[in-house]
């Protein structure tokens, strides 16, 4: 069976293929880089599950692969619930991580500690010729004053998930992946995938 | 009658005593530079009414004089009605008018027009030695995205309002002040001093 995962971000894949690989063995998990080149359109949605069906439906409009994409991110309860569907852009500048974290805590730089409540979102999707699904989970939280760790990505180094003390930046990628948004969302994927082969 | 506004923005500052002069013949109007200097605390309130009464309460117990402060922002509903109490340090620059609303521009910039909505919203605090009285207001209306426009301040060059075509930056001041969340909300505060000239 082969999956595609429709994301061009280096860093998300490596995860993405870390989680599936030992769920759905046997698969062949392809980037986008290994299909024909296709224009992707904005991630104009208004929630996650919105964004992760759009790429997960373009994915298999132009490569028939059974696609699965996903849209993640940062709710910080003292920004009502942003950076939300905007977290990789947050800054302004796609992709940067360092500025879209460092907007974060500026703009919280007076915003007492006991407000400073989040949670990571992950929406999964998958779609293939016979249908589609798409899970959501979240892991919560709370954001510190100071990134620390270079596990990860994005807003890892500024987020402490509940009952632990280390970031997610700090945290061995296994033990994120146990607890995290991104895990528990592609697990429940790749269950509906292991179980529902080649019939989805 | 003398009134203090708990302000340093000499914009704002303008605004407001243009608002409040005719409502209120006979006040003097002084601003935070008119009075004995003191350490103001920052604005770390959740709400608009929070952060409003937080400062004229601040202005009363320094000056013992009757005491207005408002506290206003942008609510835009594509960012779950941010950047709201933190629209002066949207940006993590406090006061950096151009810096605010270009990062509100590129975070919306794959947003669809029809969800441009957005709302102006004030709330004005009235502290003296009898009482207090807080009065939210707003105006709704939509973004743009170029700034036109260099009336006004902050996000006024990207704010149309509703049944207008000029951005708040273009509009007449007087015009503004007609309609605006922070002329209506500083003239009911303006009939109730005036009703209750030295017994709040």
């Amino acid at each position: 069976m082969k999956v595609l995962l429709a994301s061009r971000n280096a860093k998300k894949l490596a995860e993405l293929r870390r989680i599936l690989a030992p769920e759905v063995p046997g698969a062949e998990v392809l980037g986008l880089d290994d299909v024909e080149r296709y224009d992707e359109v904005p991630e104009s949605g208004a929630t996650f599950a919105d964004n992760a069906l759009l790429k997960a439906r373009e994915g298999f409009a132009h490569s028939g692969l059974l696609t699965v994409a996903d849209d993640s991110g940062l709710t910080v309860a003292a920004l009502n619930g942003m950076p939300g569907v905007l977290s990789a852009r947050w800054s302004g500048r796609h992709g940067d991580d360092d500025a879209n974290l460092r907007l974060v805590l500026a703009q919280l730089s007076d915003t007492p500690d006991d407000r400073l409540g989040a949670a990571f979102v992950c929406a999964a999707a998958l779609v293939g010729a016979d249908g589609e699904i798409v899970v959501e989970a979240s892991m919560r939280g709370r954001l510190v004053r100071e990134p620390r760790g270079h596990n990860g990505f994005g807003y890892d180094p500024i987020f402490v998930a509940d009952g632990f003390e280390l970031t997610n930046g700090e945290l061995d990628p296994a033990k994120k992946d146990a607890i995290s948004h991104r895990g528990k969302a592609m697990r429940a994927l790749a269950r509906h995938l292991a179980e529902n082969e080649g019939a989805l």
